[in-house]
């Protein structure tokens, strides 16, 4: 039970995350401390809940994932512990967590409420600091989660850009750009298992389109716009050797249609 | 005795960083190397003692802090080992460490000189490397830090912005935008502490003004200037979910101005 | 054998990095993992072989170092397990360790194959989360090498740029610009050793020159030009106080003479 991660909209540098990990190795001097990322865009919400969903389950068992994507730190909004599979979520209950939980559902949630595991005094502005990393640090060396504060029944969704099927299509949406461009739609492999994926399959992305599934960034000339399955096991929108994102102008949230012929 | 943290203006990702951690790692394998910035503009002295000031306490007792900006490397600065607190501190003698020892006396100054700690060949140009890691990691296994070299009396200060205090006014300057944009002042909190900070207080900076100290930033309406104590317990002026150093064109240096009716 | 490095072109803070870590540590939890870099440009293989050749070196004995600067992934590319000096290297065959192997032959050079020491499924765009990132962590653990698959008697090479040399003049270009605007050249330091490096030795790079090396980054006015010796123990050009890229418009690849009068 050492490893704890970090996903925040601190930016990689900041001395915010530092004082996390200074208040963490205060108190368990073992624990291993991963940074799933600090470039979540200030109060993404939601991107941080797809990266939670797309990176927490290559961690080992009984990982604890502390997510700090926090607008609303300081006013009522409950900070929860959520046990999920067989890994631990620390997390304001604003929806991060939301993808997740829709995904499996949780078989423990507590509402962060014993002063007595925060680090005092706790300001209003840093909980990050002040409550979740000690906490984390507390559960990574055994601490019994129930003793955190009183259970909960439901845990805050986030509203999610739904997909549409039909017999002749599948609508669905960029949800995220990585850093070489390519964009990981939210229409899921096992979706197109059985329909074929050749070139009577379009792809259409604002006002570009391209005919079936590619294996990889490379199979096809420089340059090619292509569909593809990445490692998410999602449709991914590419240009090979180039950056999606960049040269076409798509966005996040952009509508991404498979239509068949 | 494990803990090494980094402070550093090299960049994220800059190869110079891993150099020194495999420094680090080939002489103690087991040291815990944290990074608490290696975003500290190019060779911004004061910046790392901000930085340094507001994170090292947050780790634990006996960590090694390193800070590697160092303008004048090769020259005739000195490096120095510092006690300072419970913490240990490697640092060029260049007002990097001049803003903890304001706060608080070193117990002990050593000047490094004895070379049979570092590594050989020292380069000119790349003391952290060849100089502050290996020292570091040597003082992480148990090295007595009096073998380093000679002692010292004092450590080199750096100025920094005062700030004027009269009946009716407190006059300070912005130290520092984080991520978000929010505007860390150099006014303590502690100044407050005997004076209404209520709507006949008005903060002034630049052509902006606010009236009263909010708790949270989201105390009020997206989009609203407000002043509220950081988690560095000192006066932070920010915008309701936007960034005030990007919207109002606010930067470090800019005067800020509290006055009662 | 614990320490594992990562040198990729994800970006920092890509969740393509935490992936391979949560991969990492879900096999050998003890793994000390550091990161090189994520910052070589897409896809710029060229660079990411620079890196490792300045930077491996600092690190222990029996470090595995794992790049994943892989254009060709989920092509016929090999993925190879080198053994060159005392530390091992997993990357894709494509000239990461092109570099490297100029430098010092490998021992041994394996071509992953055995699919029991990968993570299934493998998807087809992400080798270096389901093949190297499980088989570096498999290696730490003790693995045999001669396990992954079958001995390969060569490894990929790289063009790299040569250096000309005649009793006048020297010739190379600009290898990489580091955080602070340094332009580390090809030409190294021994090549100057039997020559004079004094006033009569002119540095011309662009349309800019300078005469002589110095020694240090501050043994001139700020805003000078000039060549020194860097920490990498190759030539180098700088603007004391400054950034030599970004104020001359230097690039890599640009060409770098030296001239004798």
């Amino acid at each position: 039970m050492s490893v704890i991660t970090l996903v925040t909209d601190f930016g990689t540098g900041s001395p915010y995350v530092a004082a996390m990990k200074g208040v963490i190795l205060s108190i368990n001097p073992a624990a291993t401390i991963v940074d799933i990322t600090h470039e979540i865009p200030a109060q993404d919400v939601r991107r941080g809940a797809v990266v939670l969903e797309d990176v927490a389950e290559y961690f080992p068992a009984d990982a604890i994932h502390v997510g700090v994507i926090d607008p609303g730190v300081g006013t009522q909004r409950a900070i929860v512990y959520a046990r999920i599979g067989q890994q631990s979520y620390v997390a304001p209950d604003n929806g991060l967590l939301g993808r997740l939980v829709r995904r499996m559902r949780p078989s423990k949630i507590i509402c962060l409420e014993d002063r007595q595991y925060w680090l005092e005094p706790v300001s209003d502005t840093f909980h990050g600091r002040d409550i979740m990393a000690p906490v984390a640090a507390r559960l990574s060396l055994g601490l019994d989660p129930d003793r955190l504060g009183p259970p909960l029944e439901e845990i805050g969704q986030i509203d999610r850009p739904e997909i549409r099927v039909t017999p002749s299509r599948i609508e669905g949406v960029v949800l995220e750009a990585d850093s070489f461009g390519n964009l990981r739609t939210n229409i899921p492999a096992d979706l197109l298992a059985s329909r074929p994926t050749d070139e009577r399959m379009c792809v259409i992305c604002s006002i570009y389109e391209t005919w079936g599934i590619f294996r990889t960034y490379a199979d096809q000339p420089h340059g090619t716009f292509i569909a593809l399955v990445g490692s998410s096991n999602h449709l991914e929108l590419a240009i090979v050797g180039d950056s999606a994102a960049g040269r076409l102008g798509i966005h996040v949230g952009e509508q991404v249609i498979l239509a068949w012929e």
